[in-house]
């Protein structure tokens, strides 16, 4: 019986490869940067079937023990048929039938699932989302995604799309988006948007999110003001989530979540006061407990789940 | 074989009753006024029966004829087990058991779901959603609500609190809304909201949105402007649903969806423009196809995918 699961987790600057044994932990790990190998999609599937290989040698094992390969893509991806669609961030990427080449190298099922997707799936079934039949998990990063499990299976719409919470507008006349829309989510807690705010207030030429939680630490107020800021629209980005879904739960992951303890306590009051009362009462606000391990083991429960 | 189905579609103003025959017509309508019902659940649970008994013996038929009852409510519906949570506009009802109460009164199977649901739930198999896996029905009248239908069923929210479409927040800092929360959808697009607009537009003391359909239709540059914002709302306020669930189809009812030609061109042209790419591609705006009559036809569907 093959019960091990090979992980992968592409992202925009890291490809994290990792082991999943039989007790869904994750036993080895390697990396590769991608922009080493954003030329031609093919140099990527080469890149990523010579360390599957590797990966497989080097513990031990053969390809009869692996039950199959599941991956993680910043993306469009369609998991029925195995195909990426889109990835806006890696360039040439465009209907490539990723799962069809990988088998025909390895020899070894493969699966596709977008990253947002698959750090969901790990959470719901190894993570803060335990047993609960309705979550959002929500990933702060550069960007701001989620993935859906709506009457207890992942949500992935018509054409793979959806789960864009970081484009659900905050306001009408809020600032342009690179998506084409104006005041979405992601403009007011992506990255970028929160390090510009931080530059801004704590009047600097550079800083970083690190900086601005030891600040925080040290009861900075002007720190503790940015941090309490981003809480709020936090908050109220998730208020139409909320009262749209009614979810018993919000995993929220990604670097930025590390600072929850300057986050959280605003987050939970701004939808306790502002999000309809049922659908308030009901949800539990967590952090992620896989962390970097959540699309490795994402792609654990993509593999076992299929036929 | 029980054949017939009887769809009660309870309002805040007018109860209307309708017996569905196997072909899926409506061939029989009664109405009640809601109000002379609202001192006692009991009364309206009474009156409501009454209702049923004389459109089976009007109509030449008799209980074994029907194969159920189904009723819409505008509120928290607990379907499993037949319990009216609560109905935020009918006072004294709360955690009514009406589905057994009414039972014992008819000796006929009686299904219970929120209205916006039920509305869903009949443009989705027998008007403007056919043949589709995952649409929104958005209903326009006094509330904004919605029924959403996806992976090829109705989701209802585990607490059944699920497709608050009108209290999905357009900006952080808008006009407080009666739920709690800042810049409701419905504070926008809401019927009262819409009156109030048209009356600041056209500097009168009263106006009816018919007379601005009117005007609009004679062509008045003010009434035009009055559509093309409404509108612009609109479709704001849906590209955060089309951006988050990726749906087929958005499904356009209630009263203000009959001034369609003056607002599903900006609509459309809005989420053309602000919604991300793949999703206003796929997506679909219709007008719902069963008017009146989509909340008894709904019923006619619950009662038909009851076991």
């Amino acid at each position: 019986m093959s019960k091990y699961v090979i992980g992968v987790d592409v992202g925009g600057t890291n490809i994290k490869l990792g082991l999943v044994n039989p007790s869904q932990k994750v036993i080895a790990r390697t990396n590769l940067i991608t922009k080493s190998f954003i030329r031609d999609p093919r140099d990527l599937i080469r890149a990523i079937a010579d360390q599957i290989v590797e990966i497989i040698d080097n513990n031990g094992l053969s390809r009869k023990d692996i039950r199959g390969v599941g991956i993680g893509l910043p993306g469009l991806i369609d998991t029925p048929r195995g195909m990426v669609r889109l990835l806006p961030n890696i360039p040439g990427w465009r209907n490539v039938p990723l799962k069809v080449d990988l088998e025909k190298k390895l020899k070894i099922r493969v699966f596709l699932e977008n990253d947002a997707n698959l750090i969901a799936l790990g959470e719901w079934k190894h993570g803060a989302g335990r047993g609960v039949e309705n979550m959002v998990c929500m990933t702060l990063g550069t960007g701001v995604g989620s993935g859906l499990i709506l009457n207890n299976q992942l949500y992935r719409g018509p054409g793979f799309a959806a789960g864009e919470l970081g484009h659900m507008p905050l306001n009408e006349h809020g600032p342009v988006c690179g998506c084409g829309g104006f005041g979405c989510f992601e403009r007011y807690v992506g990255n970028t948007q929160l390090l510009a705010q931080a530059i801004r207030i704590m009047n600097k030429k550079t800083i970083t999110l690190e900086e601005m939680r030891r600040l925080a630490e040290g009861r900075n107020a002007k720190a503790l003001k940015f941090w309490k800021e981003a809480a709020i629209h936090m908050g109220n980005g998730l208020i139409g989530i909320v009262n749209l879904l009614n979810p018993q739960r919000i995993v929220i992951g990604g670097g930025v979540s590390n600072n929850f303890e300057f986050l959280f306590p605003t987050i939970k009051e701004v939808i306790r006061k502002r999000a309809m009362p049922t659908q308030a009462s009901m949800v539990k606000i967590v952090r992620g407990e896989l962390g970097n391990d959540a699309g490795i083991l994402g792609a654990q429960v993509l593999v076992n789940e299929e036929k």
